[in-house]
């Protein structure tokens, strides 16, 4: 008896090889690949649009909340990264040393000259060098606060790179602001992690926890770091993005002082929070499916791809003209802010080969046309959110009317299916370190299936119990903002707690 | 008898000493400022939000013109730059080199450890790891052509950094493109170069001359550069942007390869072209005067700026609302596709403090209210192209409905006022060898004052006479697209020519 499986299009499937399958998906989607330089991607343009689109709207987000943006260097002198020890115990250890400002002809070859006296890192993040820009520019009182935001490339050497998820070189927004005070900065850092959370439920159709790191998991150098934890179809979490309160470490470290009302001389209460192209590769994790990438509208390049069908050369032009007075009413309706992105594929190729192109890459909605639906006034309407096959005979004065209903749908529709998938794979019903480590555990150890999940449960909040998940390969994602208030015992030690803390494997 | 001189808000004045009134301009209007990173500067929120608008205005072009936007990485790997030799020539000499992954903590100091095989260079322009791309994702005539663009980050080690003009790293766009033939190739290198001239005449406000770069300054590996020379108000030329069309050269050098419709194999024809932080510099020094900044109303962060005058406490509330009404009146109109950007500037600073920063600053219309103006429902209308003290009452019903007619007003001022400067400072006149190089010698060695201007003359086209002008420090900026077609005699040589050039001093 052999049992018959569902053709797919990407291969293997998602319960067959999960990071495989990924792989896959940004291949075939065409979003990224890897480049000759180890651990660091090329973003292709179709992947690089969903970026745009990221960054536009949390640009406006950013913008909307009082910040401005600005541009830092790229370089960063050794001797800055020296001042904060937590952070260089955090940062300084694997990034990319330029040593050489020059090339010299050598026996046929190039090779490096003109030594630096100070050696530059290129930026892993840019507290150090923003740090001196504000202990210039912080005076008074009256400068405060400073919110600035900074859109830029960093690097970060990574030994075990992972296309978006995880990359040498890779693209990020971080926000760098100056408080007079302990609450304001405070204030500040929950803003920014419920902005993020809002973009990244409503706009990219991600259920997430938000809450507090954990000692061990904070950012090197801050007082708190806040978080917001995804959890990707093999029940790993995603950390989506952070924000950090600084306290005063880094003005400390960089001497950022404002002379207060009063007169006084204090050191300023800093915060910074970012999100970068992971964000990316958690879009492909949520929603993808066997068929490839699943683009929450509200950040696909195109909304909409119209694919003429053409039986035969005498009616290729009346079948384009259709098509394209079909895209134009459409290109005049306004979604989210943004006019809807047509696409007319015109390619000279098969029907069925450009529907599965588009299938894979994510489009929302397909619309066929061809000479019968011209006859009938018609088009057929294919949705990403139903079955490759599944398509729908629709007047086509009807779609102008019905695309943003569609397009919304599929936009909720993706987020309900990640929610589910969410609510299901989260267990608050482990007590025991034996149950943690079970659940944990992969049946089979030679190719581990999908399995586990997020644990939310009782920790005891000594941070030397962290240690013990390590065997697990497991971390507390966070502390959830959102805590329950009752008591109970530590899942870690047996001691009594009273802390909801969320447990999982994490990218 | 002393002469009595206007007193003015920058100093010193342009005419007393150039450069450093440039630097000054740059500092007062609270542009960008020098980094401790030797040539890296740091641009700050009011100079890159005029990046942010230059960038927007270009990338809705480029991409109008049918290309997409993508990422590649900042690294290329030294062997990649030795591929083109005339490339090695130009580009490979003054670059930041990575040599480590790690820094290590070694006697409490950190040094650089982990050593690459390869060392990396940091991308002083892209064709060789985009041509790297490309030989992948190239394979048929129906991928062409491939029309991508990127904005990125690149690092030139520059010996004379200069703010904005010549800096270490910068910001840009590079466009690269495959064709498959030479005539597409060099359509689309005059097609991107006149979507410059456009840009940069009715955005910037900036007059330029556009043509081919003579073979002593054209792009190392191009077959030919396009260039766009404006002239800055101490006359020398400001090279504002780059369109090569680079032949097979590239090709052939990364094995850019594709089958023709007949089955052949053959290399592609690439184009680059590109434009820099760099135009920021030029709007500086085009359109400002000894009072600071002046910022062409199509870029400027905001258009407007509404002074609320308040001579006591108790009218604070009501001039502050009439301040907030006229701004969201105004908020509501459009400017060229931008909401109009308004600032109610509410600090705690004097009325006169506040006008002369927005002066400095550039800012296009400033309007004053106080409690005067509420009675009689006016307010005091300032523009910056008019005299610092030049201020009209007007009726605050009026404002919404002139207020784009003054920002193009404006516009055509600036421009019109730098093309009278160039077309002043534009000599047709000069024949001789002994007249160009009395024409480009200051009076005054020790002090040069401003001087010289742009030279139209005859040229033989002969490369090796280009060295003559070096004593001079004088270049062939272009010879014009467009061409007179006379004939005379070579400025340089004397020898009988037809080719017009353009001689300039230049940044």
């Amino acid at each position: 008896m052999t049992e018959k499986k569902p053709k797919n299009a990407i291969s293997p499937r998602r319960e067959e090889d999960y990071p495989e399958w990924y792989q896959q998906v940004v291949k075939v989607a065409d979003l990224a690949e890897n480049s000759p330089v180890r651990g660091a991607m090329v973003i292709k343009p179709w992947g690089f649009a969903i970026w745009e689109n990221i960054q536009q709207g949390l640009d406006k987000e950013i913008k909307r909340l009082g910040h401005v943006n600005a541009y830092f260097p790229l370089f960063i002198p050794l001797s800055f990264l020296e001042k904060e020890a937590a952070h260089v115990e955090g940062f300084a250890k694997e990034c990319a040393v330029v040593t050489h400002h020059r090339l010299e002809e050598k026996d046929g070859k190039l090779v490096p000259s003109g030594e630096l006296e100070e050696p530059l890192i290129i930026r892993p993040t840019s507290e150090t060098i923003i740090g001196d820009c504000y202990s210039r520019w912080v005076e008074s009182y009256r400068d405060l606060p400073l919110l600035i935001n900074q859109w830029a490339n960093v690097v970060r050497w990574e030994m075990r790179p992972r296309i978006f998820l995880r990359t040498t070189e890779f693209l990020w927004q971080e926000g760098h602001t100056v408080h007079a005070n302990k609450e304001e900065a405070l204030s500040e850092t929950l803003t920014m992690l419920e902005m993020y959370r809002k973009f990244t439920e409503e706009t990219l159709a991600i259920p997430v926890i938000v809450g507090e790191k954990s000692p061990g998991e904070r950012f090197p150098g801050a007082d708190s770091t806040f978080t917001l934890e995804a959890m990707m179809q093999d029940r790993k979490a995603l950390q989506a993005g952070t924000s950090h309160y600084l306290g005063q470490n880094f003005a400390k470290a960089s001497n950022i002082q404002f002379t207060t009302k009063e007169g006084n001389l204090e050191y300023g209460f800093t915060t910074s929070w970012g999100v970068t192209t992971r964000l990316i590769g958690g879009v492909v994790m949520t929603h993808s499916d066997d068929d490839g990438l699943r683009l929450p509208p509200r950040i696909a390049p195109n909304h909409v791809v119209i694919i003429p069908v053409v039986p035969n050369e005498e009616v290729e032009e009346e079948v384009f003209a259709y098509a394209d007075k079909l895209a134009a009413s459409l290109r005049s309706l306004d979604y989210h802010g943004r006019p809807l992105a047509v696409n007319v594929d015109k390619r000279d190729l098969r029907g069925g080969e450009k529907n599965w192109e588009w299938i894979k890459k994510g489009v929302p909605v397909r619309i066929e046309v061809g000479p019968r639906d011209i006859e009938n006034q018609k088009a057929m309407v294919a949705r990403r959110d139903h079955g490759p096959k599944d398509k729908q005979g629709i007047s086509v004065d009807q779609i102008p009317e019905q695309i943003v209903r569609w397009l919304d749908e599929i936009q909720s529709a993706y987020y309900n299916q990640a929610k589910s998938y969410h609510d299901a794979h989260c267990r608050e019903d482990i007590e025991t370190f034996d149950e943690l480590k079970a659940f944990f555990t992969p049946k089979n150890k030679n190719k581990p299936e999908i399995h586990g999940g997020f644990v939310k449960a009782k920790w005891c909040g000594d941070e030397s119990t962290e240690e013990m998940l390590k065997e697990l390969q497991v971390t507390i994602r966070c502390l959830p903002l959102e805590q329950s208030g009752t008591e109970g015992r530590c899942v870690l030690t047996g001691k009594p707690a009273t802390l909801d803390a969320i447990f999982a494997k994490a990218y």
